[in-house]
């Protein structure tokens, strides 16, 4: 079987720092190579992969304020569905765009949607419904107005994300700087708790991080570390009590969440989108919707066994599950198209 | 013959007040349609035309802030993509995101290329530009690294612009509001050489039209009359002493240069891009490179015979002469098909 992967190019695949699309394809392509399968992944050229990389950007669009996006995305897309004859299945983890060309092309396509960045985006996935094959990543995040073949929950590699028994006396806020995430909140439970707070992540709203965030840096009980990197975020990440993720947003799936409980490190999340598919709740982290519950849960963290955590992720997230589920609709998908 | 014209849906075809792509592609299909064509017009779906419409955006994306113009983009190309086997040549007016999809259908394509909105959409015209036909709207505005089928200038349908004999003592600025276009320069001239202006065009720079020109508008000497509609701007253009085009870009064409020369209305141009083509230096207007000069030229506005203007943009800038133009075109690229 041939399989091609679209990756998103607004970041390199697997991303340095920050891009949850890019580090699922990269584990997907990984996987799927390690099976044996014919992949080539379509990414930036500075992609790194054991696969076949194919792409036509020098470097993610977000590095390169040059760069126009939608030129970059464009031919990005036409250079693979241009090549389409040569695989027998295309996977789309870029979002509504290549949709509008798979009409064009024989070659079935599996889309991948990581989430609706809008309702506005809505109507092409509408329009494509029939004759896609849509893949959601959490049950949370399905649309109803949409048919699915399978949810599949997003893989992790457990490798990167070793267990760690030994912890240390601080929360961990990780992800975007965004009011969708919750860092204000984040703040608040850990200072209503009387615990030290390690914030790290992009800062992806400025104004927000300005206001709401920096004037509680003080380098003593909260701390930013910055965009870190895949090294430091398994320490940050394996070291914490608990990760906080108090999130005011329906989120489709939370990749730190699935890493944290890797770790061994139990999630206290507000209780939305995908996290009562993410975290059990009291047997890895606790489901809340208030900043008075979320406090109340840090003081129960240690009922919490690490080690169940590590075996749920592994159970749930792991690359090798994602990867099986992916062949599974894979072979769904080949075999409708050749019924 | 079966012709697919692809207008952009940025505003209704032909526009309600701005909209020169629309403008032209509108002028196009009318004239396709009275030659006995068979035009299919790709448009907002609120478009006007005696051929036929098909569309997928209710309206014009720059009226309608509730949608996503790259939602709305990629569906209204795919829809005529998909579609593509029912036309003998597509013709785009659509800039660089068609010819994504060109090599994905085996209809021709046509692309008239309005001018580069950024050197950033560049890649795309160059990936294409072997297998596309590219149609230049100005001599001057061909770029060195692309090949095109032929140069056609935007073409007026001459009776909505009727020749006025009688004037006025006023200046006119018709066009957006922003740096290139000189609305700043236009008011410096009109003061320098005594005169009343008049502008009239869409505020595109905000921030340019508060400080550089609003301090100028006294409703005295200076007037803003809007963004104006078809029938203001006929009577607007046609009682002017002159048009006041002192650009600082390398404008592609001026669509606004033609308009006036159709009323009879000379041109005082700053010699950039296309102006040389569209201006007979002495003839329908001057050429001229500062303030200076063209306040001397508002001088000698008297020597220029209104009907000569007439005459030169009737021979080269009408309706018909596109038309044919355009067929002359659509016949190469169909020859070469069958050959």
């Amino acid at each position: 079987m041939k399989v091609a992967i679209l990756s998103s190019i607004a970041w390199r695949t697997p991303p340095r720092q920050y891009g949850p699309w890019e580090q699922v394809a990269s584990y997907l392509t990984e996987g799927l190579h390690e099976k044996g399968v014919d992949v080539t992944l379509f990414a930036t050229k500075d992609s790194i992969t054991k696969a076949r990389l194919d792409g036509t950007s020098d470097s993610p669009y977000a590095e390169d304020r040059y760069t126009d996006p939608k030129v970059a995305e464009c031919l990005h897309i036409s250079h693979l569905m241009e090549k389409a004859g040569q695989f027998d299945l295309i996977h789309n983890h870029f979002d509504f765009l290549p949709l509008t060309y798979s009409r064009l092309v024989k070659t079935p396509i599996v889309t991948t949607i990581h989430g609706f960045s809008s309702p506005k985006i809505l109507a092409v996935y509408q329009k494509y419904n029939a004759g896609n094959s849509y893949v959601s990543i959490s049950n949370a995040d399905r649309h109803e107005s949409l048919d699915y073949i399978a949810t599949v929950y997003n893989g992790i590699e457990s490798a990167d994300f070793p267990f760690e028994s030994k912890v240390s006396d601080y929360l961990l806020f990780w992800g975007r700087i965004h009011p969708d995430k919750g860092t204000y909140e984040a703040i608040q439970i850990a200072r209503q708790a009387g615990k030290t707070l390690i914030l790290a992540g992009l800062i992806q709203d400025e104004v927000y991080f300005d206001q709401e965030v920096k004037p509680f840096i003080d380098d003593r009980s909260v701390f930013y570390m910055g965009n870190v990197g895949p090294d430091q975020r398994k320490t940050l990440l394996g070291k914490a009590l608990a990760l906080l993720h108090p999130i005011r947003f329906e989120e489709p799936f939370g990749l730190s969440v699935a890493e944290s409980m890797f770790c061994g490190t139990p999630v206290i999340a507000f209780n939305r989108g995908s996290m009562s598919e993410l975290i059990q709740d009291g047997k890895t982290g606790f489901l809340v919707y208030t900043v008075h519950e979320a406090v109340q849960a840090v003081t129960k963290i240690g009922q919490i066994q690490r080690q169940e955590c590590r075996q749920w992720a592994q159970a749930m997230f792991s690359k090798e599950k994602m990867v099986n589920s992916y062949l599974d609709v894979y072979d769904q998908v080949l075999s409708r198209q050749s019924s």
